[in-house]
């Protein structure tokens, strides 16, 4: 829903449309973007979409430090190794794990059943695991090496979305709960400030939560 | 299941293997690649995984010719923005209605319920639909410009997967039907080469089909 993208300045650009409010179904929005879907840049009437793509076109025009996006042939392999795994890998099954527990009964007043439910969370639960054992877990502290890239940041985001459905990762994998903190500080305070809006709503989810007890 | 990449002076790499045999389950493979996955390469030592970052890989490294995965950052950014696209937009949908069409029943002995099938039909018809008249359809002969790139061959090969649960995305989307053959004709004799395994399998599927009219 949203792109973080931090400059070799720390300066931060943050793409965010508002998801909830349909914005980008409108005709406007279609002009920029026929896809319909976020994130889109405009790089001075340059478009573009996908946002791993666009990762890529801004590595290239330096607005992403090199540290975060290597341009070692062999390196920047390995950070595109995850970051093509993780559309089918990763985000696709927290992305619909999210819309099935959190999305759906907002938008149709229904609560998804418990078999469909259970079974997303199963293929979560899979995929979570392969990232805190297959990707984590190697013996570096993040992803590629023992520095971050756009490659943590990329799956820091992703791993938002369940908390939004009331599911904490790092409750249920420990690589990802030694991880997660170290991506958060390096990015600190604009990790945090990106996720504003995402933590009001799970704080909020939580206290009515707990007042039902 | 494999990786078709054609080089500078046509030389061609096929890297495949049986995905029916479930070689890539193996000790051996696991040695190889930890995530059980094909495709994968090993360049000189370097063992590397998923397609699209493969590509990305061997075009740094001069394997694939610059006028099918350019370097000018603009161009290289409407590539990617397919390749990117493509993962959750057309691969994993026309994967899926192969698996539950043609696989499970393989693996399972049992055909998968119609309800099961039509609700997998009618999202690969979606992505179908977007590929057709959202990515071709826009007045190029191909999906960035008037010359092929990597992006038409990655979608050329995933549309071929659906041929083998038996259905022609040529027979229902007018533009991909002219667009087809002109991927295939300028990576002949390579593509079809690449196919055969495949074309023998649905003419195999055909004959059976006639023979029970």
């Amino acid at each position: 829903m949203y792109l973080l993208v931090i400059s070799e300045n720390y300066s931060i650009y943050l793409i965010m449309i508002g998801a909830a409010s349909a914005e980008h179904y409108s005709e406007d929005f279609t002009k920029v973007n026929r896809m319909q879907r976020v994130p889109v840049i405009d790089h001075n009437g340059f478009i573009l979409t996908e946002s791993i793509a666009i990762l890529k076109y801004l590595s290239r025009e330096n607005v992403i430090a090199e540290s975060l996006y290597s341009k070692e042939s062999k390196l920047q392999a390995r950070i595109e190794e995850f970051l093509e795994w993780q559309h089918i890998g990763l985000r696709l099954h927290c992305a619909m794990y999210f819309r099935v527990v959190h999305m759906d009964p907002i938008l149709t007043g229904r609560k998804s059943d418990e078999k469909t439910i259970q079974g997303y969370k199963r293929r979560m639960m899979m995929a979570l695991d392969d990232f805190d054992t297959k990707w984590l877990g190697r013996g570096t502290a993040f992803i590629v090496g023992e520095t971050p890239t756009v490659a943590d940041l990329v799956a820091a985001c992703e791993l938002e979305q369940p908390r939004m459905a009331g599911f904490e990762p790092k409750d249920h994998f420990p690589n990802i709960a030694a991880w997660w903190p170290k991506v958060r500080d390096h990015f600190a305070p604009h990790y945090e400030d990106a996720h504003v809006i995402l933590n009001k709503i799970i704080n909020k989810m939580d206290r009515a939560a707990n007042s039902k007890l």
